[in-house]
C-alpha cells in the first residue's frame, strides 16, 4: 500500500445459468464482498450475472477487467462440457487455451494416473501465464491472469481457497462500520438522516434498511467510513436525533 | 402470445449499497428468476448489481433496457435518502420526476393527512407516465416506465406485490426441466454429457451441478430446454448412459 487513501475495487462476475434460472441461490456474492471488503479493504463496485455463453462471459471480463483492479469471476472451471471459463477467458486476453504444467501435475497426483481422465485433464488448461489459486478441498487450482481471478462455483470450495488468493491482491483502505438499530419505520427518521449525510458528505455513507423480526418493525442505519472519527462523529448526531424524537433503539443491535 | 417460439428476456438490476458490501445476502434475484421463468417463460439474460450511485443507475439501465425485453429493479424506492431508483430512472428516461397522482393518494389514504410526511410523499414520485404496481403489504407502490419495472428491495414486500406486476408482462415459451441426481463425480459423466448435449445442440440445455449431501458427493444434472419431447429424448439418452456406466442414480431426486 502506497498512499494512505487508496481506494481499491473489484467486481465479480458469476458465471452460471443454474444461478439465472433461479434453480441455484448464489453464495458467493455476499461472502465475496465481505471478505474483500473487511479483510483487504477493497471495495466491490458491481456485481453481474451472466449465462454460460463464451462471447458474453468475454464481453463482461474485458469490460469489469478495465474498470476495475480486480475481477473475481466464481463457477465454471469444473470437467463439464458447460465449464468454459477458463477457455472464455484465454480469448478475453487474447492468451493461448492450454495445460499448466504446475496444475497438471496436481491433478495428475490427486486422481492417479488410471484415473486422470480427459475431463480431469481439463481443469488444468487455462490462459497461458495464469497464476496458480491452490484448491485444499478438491485439488483443481483456481487462477489469476492480469487482474482476472477464477474460482469455483461450489461455496464450501471458494470458501477453502481463499486464503491461497490473499497474496495476490493489493489492499486498500478498510471500511469501518456501524449500525443502530431502531424500532421506528424509514419515514420518520428520513429527514435527520438526510441531514447528517449532507454534513458528512462524501466522507460517510449511510444506510437505512427496514426489517420485520420477532413481529416487530424496525430500521437498521448502518453507517460506513474509511474514517474512524468521522464515523464516530457521525455516530453521535444520529444518537443525538433519535434521543431527541424518543425512538427506541435496541439494545445489543 | 403471437409466435409458438417466442423469446421473452428480461434482466435484473439489483440497486444497493447493502448487498455490495456484503452486508445483506440478495433474496430477490433467485426468487425473481423462477417466478419469471416458471410462470410467465420470461428467461433472465443477466443480472447486475450496482450501488446507490445515480449515473451508475442510469448507465445500466439504459443498457439493459436496451437489450431485453424487461427489466426489473429491486430496492431504492423507499423513503430515505439513499432511496434514488424513481430519480435516477426519470433521468435516464428524461421523464419528469414528479408525484404520481393515484400513488400520492393511496399513501394519503394509507398514512393519515397527519402521518403523510416529506419523506413518505417521496414514495409517490416516480416517472412521469409511470404504471403503479400495487402493493398489498405496506401501500407505496412499484412502477413500470417504458420497459422497466421498479420493485422494492424487502424480500417480503416485494413477494406481495408479484401478481400485481403479471398483467404488464407478455409471456414467452415456458422451460420446462428435468433433473437427474446421482452418485458420482463430474469427471465421471462429463464425456456423456457432453455427446448427448452436442446431440441436442441449441434444442436442450444440460447443466451439471456438484453437491455434498449427507456425507454423499453427488451431481444434479439439469435438463432444461422449451421443447418437452426433446427434454425426454435427452433425459432418456442420459439415463441410458448412467445404467451402461452403472451409476447410481437417487431415487425421488
Amino acid at each position: 500500500m502506497t498512499k494512505k487513501n487508496k481506494k481499491i475495487s473489484a467486481a465479480i462476475l458469476v458465471i452460471g445459468n443454474e444461478i439465472l434460472s433461479g434453480r441455484t441461490v448464489d453464495k458467493n456474492i455476499s461472502f465475496l464482498a465481505s471478505w474483500l471488503n473487511n479483510n483487504l479493504g477493497i471495495k466491490v463496485s458491481e456485481v453481474r450475472i451472466v449465462p454460460d455463453v463464451e462471447s458474453r462471459i468475454v464481453k463482461n471480463v474485458l469490460s469489469l477487467s478495465k474498470n476495475n483492479n480486480y475481477v473475481l469471476t466464481t463457477g465454471g472451471i469444473g470437467p463439464t462440457h458447460d465449464d468454459i471459463t477458463s477457455k472464455s477467458i484465454s480469448k478475453a486476453f487474447k492468451k493461448k487455451y492450454t495445460y499448466h504444467k504446475e496444475a497438471y501435475a496436481i491433478l495428475k497426483n490427486y486422481y492417479g494416473n488410471k484415473n486422470f481422465n480427459d475431463p480431469r485433464k481439463k481443469m488444468a488448461k487455462m490462459p497461458s501465464g495464469s497464476k496458480l489459486i491452490y484448491n485444499p478441498s478438491s485439488a483443481a487450482p483456481g487462477f489469476m491472469i492480469k487482474n482476472v481471478i477464477c474460482l469455483p462455483g461450489v461455496p464450501s470450495i471458494l470458501k477453502s481457497m481463499i486464503n491461497n488468493l490473499k497474496k495476490y491482491l493489493a489492499p486498500g483502505l478498510i471500511t469501518h462500520s456501524s449500525t443502530i438499530s431502531v424500532e421506528t419505520v424509514e419515514s420518520n427518521i428520513a429527514k435527520g438522516l438526510e441531514e447528517v449525510q449532507k454534513k458528512h458528505k462524501s466522507f460517510v455513507d449511510i444506510g437505512s434498511y427496514p426489517f420485520f423480526r420477532l413481529g416487530k418493525i424496525g430500521v437498521s442505519i448502518v453507517i460506513r467510513s474509511s474514517n474512524k472519527i468521522r464515523l464516530q462523529s457521525c455516530h453521535k448526531s444520529i444518537i443525538k436525533i433519535l434521543k431527541r424524537k424518543k425512538i427506541k433503539i435496541f439494545k445489543g443491535a
